[in-house]
């Protein structure tokens, strides 16, 4: 097409919005919980969309999947069983999966069509799926957490947005399920969108983080295809400090993470360090 | 998608531009001419675009098949030979064999991969194609009109926008040798772009026409995909006025064409009538 | 600017837009009654945003101002009192004016701001609310029309789309209070929406005009800013015929308007005859 | 406006773009080196444009004007004579005389228009600009270093992208006469756009200032209104190392810079360090 294009846009917010070149539509289809569309993109290869949020594309996933994983596997020093709520397209426990210590990690998506479609159509992301350690269920997250009492010294919130299914996954309960689902030194991380962007909830999040665990800790990473760019993770752990407590780096290949990079992205911008200091 | 949306753009301006949402992308390909795209849209359904231009859509397309076609198959006492040039959706052949006098219609078009996809993915557009009466020709049309002097009582040059293959189909030569394809009192028509927004070319058209044919008219027709809107039609005769010679309406069941809408079309507005006053 | 491009899109649907190109945003606010802006477009010249609704640009308004008032005017034998229902521009008063007949036109512009805007920002539209036959008042036009019964010749609906302030507009208990402020021999038009885009309500407004006036016609004409391109216009009328009482042209210099299309624009597609045939 | 839409798009690829809601035009002027635009955004309130690119906007110029500032400034202990070239909006200005070490700071824009619309429509960017230590100078950058040798403790090269009149800031040439016109412990940052996006030009521009300066330092700081939002700085440095040299914070009230962000900025991600390790 010369006088023609045809765009993705993703409404950011009502008055900012990102626009990607499609060069097709891959597939499309409501699940039981929410949208679900692949396009192929010229800028960032193929791209996941779940009720109109980009989730991956096959170029910048490797930034949120290595940040959501190795800061807290690198945090605590021993991590065997791990959990991870959402996650769906196979990202995380990719990178779950290699860290040598890991026994166990169980992959707890709602939505069943997300791992089936992300098998399909982004087959380098859900490759860990296979890993005979993982284990792949498709259920509530929350009542997940709610049956395994004390299980898990790492847990991953790998959610949408807090719209639709992950509504409850930025609750205050939530929190506490996930902390009593841990082990006694155990952690966890939730994504926890845009300083620039979601200032409300993350200040709501860190608070309810807070009121739950002894420790709260924030980091940023650079996400392209995510609101504003900049992307917030938030740890609640039991014991183990992630700057004081960081661990050699165990994986290698690693694109975004370092053990520089560890300990940079908890360096937070005062006007970050502001939203949260309640 | 909720936040997000998946548009296709026309420029049909450097300053004016149709949107159109799309459910899906069903097929691209860069044939040996031209780029060919076909998606489905929400408002209008499957919609072929070649280079980047809006051809056609499931919704509309009637108005535009119709009107190349009726008009001067109604003119044309008794039409027996019908040529198309272009055309490769099949739609002008469609209306075309209505006419019970049609004896044989000749598709030309330069670009087989339009007639096959039409037939894949418009089938009610491309009917026609398979018609007795009907012979298809994969081949240059200007060479088409070339090889055959003197055979058709009327020609339609159903042409893409005068860019890319089409060029050659906007020129005072062509216009020449349709004249030579035609019998003793034949008519062609070719579709001549909108009065809004392509005043240069339809003076000119209008002009190298009347230095052809004895009698050149313009009529109009509202087609909403296409850049204005208002769409121009020009009819070079040697012999029959679509006036004074208007044939009572030999078809039935037609959505846009009728013997009043036939009269209606050529009362071309006062600014229009400025730009082929010549 | 070389990578960067400023455009206005209306979306007519939820699945079609229309996008034009900005130079410059010209006066935007929020009336007692709606939303309007004005921008300066590189295609039309300025334009004119109300509620979000393209109403007129600089480029074509000649269409729709010639068309919803030199009709009727030509179908009036003697139209002396003519009324404006909305309209506040002043594009429909500047035509009606050049009828010798016409010793009185009102503008019932509910918003004064339409008004004062468009005096500033579009002189060559506005020039003729200055003329002293003409007579401006900001008011409610249902009331207007309930309080001067009998009065008027011939009276143009001169409306938004139905949505927001003109609601009221669009319904059969504002018709008959049309039919009650018209003369004996009097007859009225409004703007009635795309055949393409607004089947229902064109089917809507036929009836309801056909329950209260003797006679009822459909008009069409090419307006390239409005939804599809092509619009239609309604007349009741008492007593005349737009085709059998037609007038000869009094007017000249239009651009549109002319005896041939005022007896073309009644020639309705069969697919538009559909919708009203009711 | 409810159905219609005023927006802003920059194309920072061919695939990929950023888009703001536009609530007014400001100023719009062709200088005599650029285009430049000056809107006001629903999201960031004013943006400045330059030749299409964004620039700045009231509600994230501080990262980028205290990044480009501090950064070099907390390197060098005793920062007398600073240059800024480009810069004309005088941000990187206003940071810079927080220093109380500061004894001059000269702007060298080349492009005068860019500093007098940003007094009228960015004063509190523009505001450091009327301080008595502060030297503008409308001049081409390349000459001013040319003609001051060994004259400044810090530059700053706070250019637009490398097309139109910043070409030349991104050459070698141009870091060869800025490293003769820094005092013999000097240093420089310059923008070297993102890392995500600009690959190529990263390795080069890192190539180029290695082989003039003795060190050569990348660091990154979250620009939302950027490309990809991941925003990249190099230091070439005569003497002084930014983490091993870094000074104590001496300004106050910083909204992105601090200690722990000027450290955490050269934790550069392994995919942005195999760019640079040439």
């Amino acid at each position: 097409m010369k006088n023609a294009e045809l765009w993705f846009t993703e409404y950011q917010s009502d008055n900012l919005s990102i626009g990607l070149r499609i060069n097709k539509t891959i597939h499309s289809e409501v699940t039981e919980f929410q949208t679900l569309d692949i396009m192929e993109t010229e800028q960032y290869g193929n791209l996941l969309v779940l009720d109109g949020c980009v989730m991956t594309t096959d170029k910048d996933e490797f930034v949120y999947h290595e940040m959501i994983s190795h800061v807290p596997l690198h945090t605590h020093p021993n991590p065997k069983r791990v959990l991870v709520i959402g996650g769906g397209d196979g990202g995380a426990i990719r990178e779950i999966i290699k860290h040598p210590s890991v026994e166990k990690a169980v992959l707890a998506e709602i939505d069943g069509r997300v791992i089936e479609t992300s098998k399909e159509y982004f087959p380098q992301i859900a490759s860990g799926l296979a890993d005979p350690r993982v284990d792949v269920q498709v259920t509530d997250g929350i009542q997940y957490v709610k049956d395994h009492k004390g299980e898990f010294d790492v847990i991953l919130v790998d959610s949408t947005d807090p719209i639709g299914p992950a509504v409850g996954l930025f609750a205050r309960d939530f929190y506490q399920l996930v902390f009593e689902a841990l082990t006694d030194d155990g952690l966890f991380v939730a994504q926890t969108e845009s300083p620039f962007a979601n200032q409300k909830l993350i200040s709501q999040v860190n608070a309810d983080i807070k009121s739950v665990f002894p420790q709260t800790h924030m980091y940023l990473a650079f996400i392209p295809t995510y609101p504003t760019g900049m992307w917030s993770f938030t740890m609640g752990s039991k014991k183990y400090n992630p700057l004081q407590d960081q661990q050699p780096q165990r994986v290698t290949g690693t694109k975004y993470y370092s053990s520089d990079v560890h300990k940079g992205a908890f360096a937070l911008p005062p006007f970050v360090q502001e939203l949260i200091k309640g």
